[in-house]
């Protein structure tokens, strides 16, 4: 339908542009318009920024975050409770539990979850160094933050079976309605599991209070 | 409101990437930590496709279209009429305007329009080699197809100034109730224009059977 560009160096940038998730080729295009349009050193800052990044990148040797330094700031924080131990996908769902303020224990980052489509499994994850992490450091309990999707819940369980055999305790999120949400909006599933996951009217309450 | 990013190489390609247009810190987190996943051959590629493009990007001497060579295809091609020449303010008009088939003239690219508040003046638009254009190639007539906003409409007359003194048709795209739309949502100034403009019926009765 579009007819092709003028020049193989434009359809390059707007190819490796479009190979971003969200980006079509027509957005591709207008952000590598602009940048054509912007003096060399911001063109040079850009891309060194990028590849900066990819060269010079570390994770914390502890909970595999992405991290400037060998330990994270969120580990290295002796404030922080290293006997409760949160299990998320990637940085985006630490950032989002860190926005609650809710949580004041330390995280482990899968760097994934288990997706056979994708051809993720268990090997490519972080699952490995946790157990290691249950079993040396003073873990007490372990809480599994994934999505709630197939894929959330294989891994929830993979990880439970893994995790079984040590004495420590393994919790995971609470699945209901959402605060705000109105009963005859919300889905079959998700009210039929919070009905199954009710809890003490008291304890509830009291939650709230915070 | 949101956390800081736990790096700050992390936080230097998100804020290289927010600077795009459209593109807020949310998106941009999310296309580095795609970027991240990727392997380093890809990365490099998506930088070194930006990098030489901004070095090695010519402009066809002739419309000032991006071009890999000195002069671009559609200049080059001879089954074009080159006394008809069409004024527009980017490559994306170029490309919308041969994707409609119906002109078979060459381009000039002017490389953006007279825009007094983004301190954009004549100057730093391809006017003055318009004129020299004009001045001595047989350029018969000269089409302004700018957008139809107040800028738009400065640069239409600067330039119309400019080529008045030459013994050239000048013209100007139509502007109208847009095809497929409906009067009664059509906007009065529109609306308005479309009546002054108005053309005979037979002449439009033609353009249609083409």
């Amino acid at each position: 339908m579009n007819p092709p560009l003028p020049s193989v160096l434009l359809e390059n940038a707007v190819n490796e542009f479009a190979k971003l998730p969200g980006i079509g080729k027509k957005t591709a295009l207008r952000l590598v318009l602009y940048l054509l349009r912007q003096d060399g050193m911001t063109v040079d800052g850009f891309a060194s920024a990028i590849l900066t990044l990819k060269q010079e990148v570390k994770y914390c040797s502890s909970c595999h975050n992405i991290s400037d330094s060998v330990i994270c700031n969120l580990c290295a924080d002796q404030s922080r409770d290293s006997s409760l131990v949160c299990v998320v996908e990637n940085i985006k769902d630490v950032m989002a539990i860190e926005n609650t303020v809710q949580f004041k224990g330390k995280y482990h980052v899968l760097g994934g979850i288990i997706s056979p489509i994708d051809g993720i499994g268990p090997s490519d994850l972080e699952i490995a160094s946790l157990i290691e992490r249950v079993k040396s450091a003073g873990v007490k309990e372990v809480i599994m933050a994934l999505s709630a999707t197939m894929e959330g819940d294989t891994t929830n369980f993979y990880i439970y079976r893994k995790l079984e055999p040590f004495n420590i305790k393994i919790s995971i999120i609470a699945r209901g309605v959402a605060i705000g949400n109105e009963l005859e909006y919300t889905d079959e599933v998700t009210l039929g599991r919070s009905i199954l996951n009710r809890m003490p009217f008291d304890e509830s309450y009291k939650l709230n209070q915070k």
